[in-house]
């Protein structure tokens, strides 16, 4: 693969996109519950992650060509947040089991309506300032997966050296936006992390990819049978018995991301890289940072800085206390440390553990 | 007076209190409003601090001889947190003029209607831990009131070297809890304040006092007539044309506190000493020290060292954040670092600065 210029993308009616929309989101307590996980809340606004994502996408991909893969809990919720879906786009997981399964069968599902089809497949929950910039990279990114039997990342120029995202090595540039992947490397720490953004040769692993349904499943088949095996024979029954046959094979298959499963051992990747102002908004303090006018209600700050608060229509007063985000909720409040917004998940596990359903 | 042994009470007949309820209670906003200041809340458990402060003066004074001074817009929330207590018992000040003036209604009500009576005068929100200790401790201010021509103040033995608090250094004992006031001290530093403290010669000067009638009128005659000569003028107009000449008169008297009005330039005052568990619970900071059950709902703690929660029902959870105190209200929630309570004016303050009247 020699090419000097950035392949044609596929024709409209070949373009797929993939929404994983099975995040649990507790790292957005209380905002989140079991019921309401981050990717179905407004969070950036008056519509959901989910729906901004899905909104983003049209241009791309014909609205028909759009999948979600959600789990069964949340699919009733995603069918009333995305109305004009056709039902049979919203795909639902009995049980979530990371990345890898959820492609597997999207990707099943796409070849079987469509075969010799090109898809995208990006997180339903995060956040996009310059959604025309981001669908030019995610064409591009079709183009090349079209174009070659490749897996194609997409990955993310580093705005600082972040501790929390994995990184893309890169290799030989191409053509465009467009390089070979020479590594895929784990959470740095901070030294490292610093090393990566100076040298200019690493991009944040964005988790959305580009790739012709037959490229992916070869990759799973091989990589992955024990995911990919039990799917298909799930899916080759009678429309009837296919529900209970699912929740088997997830019963059995591995719970294992794509990035680990596959990407990491597969020959040949490429990378696009992506300038379109992106966040995985991972936790208040990543929406903290974003500014976003979250809250509801007035804010009566005193000697309190780097304060942030995600009112609920009552008013909130911080005094004497710096770098804290506020949560209200019509049943709980948070008031948590910047720089603990991870340590929410523990909030919730202490409910678990103390049976406080109500409040999950 | 060379006394050796504590003077005998008066009786019971000769015996009032008035309990001084004008505070306006910023300080423990959320939960304290213009219309609900601090001693009308139930701030230590289901009754308001007022109430309890009603209740423990029973036994010592009879109830149809305790009168309270609160400000008009309080009055009728008094009467109805103290219904068994006679009407006319609750005198209302048109204009918070601190407790100079408080102090000269209240005696020349009691010289009206029990010429010759001594009487105990309390703030309304002050918690005391041991009532009994704190009934004996009156009564013998009572006693030497009643047998002296002479102020009796309640000191408190400090049990840490408050720098919130005015001082008082005994002088040479004469019976009893009581000794001779050598000096009135204003608020010291913290150094002058743990010199005193381990000095075991200072008290705390806790604002209860007690004298006869006779006694606090000649005081206020001669050091302080701005203040009674027009209350009197007042009161000495029939009934129906009373409250606009009250009125009338606080409207020119200066507001002063009976301590630096008085008892700073009163030549004998006798101080009695007080050890029955006592705080002016004069922050939330105060009140969390107290480590009363003030909250209600569920509290999950994450690595939160020293975090109080005043609740109100929802659940709060406090990650990463030490010291601080957090209050819920159904309109207003509060965070304020423990050190900072006393700011919580502040926030009142720009409450009123923007307007926000509802929250005042």
């Amino acid at each position: 693969m020699g090419r000097v210029s950035v392949p044609r993308p596929p024709r409209s009616a070949d373009r797929w996109a993939v929404v994983m929309a099975g995040g649990s989101g507790t790292r957005f307590w209380p905002r989140s519950r079991r019921l309401l996980p981050k990717q179905l809340l407004p969070v950036l606004g008056s519509r959901s992650l989910l729906q901004e994502t899905v909104e983003r996408l049209r241009g791309l991909v014909p609205p028909s060509q759009i999948l979600i893969v959600t789990h069964q809990d949340h699919a009733s919720a995603v069918r009333r947040q995305l109305p004009t879906l056709p039902r049979r786009n919203i795909l639902s997981e009995p049980i979530a089991r990371n990345t890898a399964p959820c492609l597997a069968l999207a990707a099943l599902e796409i070849e079987r309506r469509a075969p010799g089809a090109t898809f995208v497949s990006v997180p339903a929950d995060h956040a996009i300032a310059d959604a025309r910039e981001f669908r030019a990279t995610l064409l591009e990114a079709l183009a090349w997966a079209a174009a070659e039997p490749v897996a194609v990342t997409i990955g993310i120029r580093p705005a600082a050296p972040e501790t929390g995202y994995g990184y893309i090595q890169l290799g030989s540039r191409l053509a465009g936006r467009t390089a070979r992947v020479r590594a895929f490397v784990e959470k740095p720490n901070a030294a490292r992390a610093r090393k990566f953004v100076s040298s200019g040769t690493y991009l944040w692993n964005s988790g959305m990819f580009a790739w012709r349904t037959a490229t992916i499943l070869e990759l799973l088949d091989r990589l992955l049978p024990q995911v990919t095996q039990p799917l298909r024979a799930a899916l080759a029954k009678p429309a009837r018995a296919r529900p209970r046959a699912l929740e088997r094979a997830y019963g059995r298959i591995p719970s294992i991301s794509i990035d680990y499963g596959v990407l990491e051992h597969a020959r040949d990747v490429l990378v696009v890289a992506g300038d379109f102002g992106w966040s995985d908004v991972g936790s208040w303090a990543a929406l903290a940072a974003l500014e976003v006018a979250g809250s509801r209600g007035h804010v009566v700050p005193v000697d309190a800085k780097g304060a942030v608060v995600f009112g609920n229509g009552r008013l909130v007063a911080v005094v004497g206390v710096e770098d804290v985000i506020v949560v209200d909720t019509p049943d709980a409040i948070l008031v948590c440390h910047r720089d603990r917004a991870q340590d929410v998940r523990q909030v919730v596990d202490e409910l678990t553990r103390r049976g406080l359903a109500s409040y999950l």
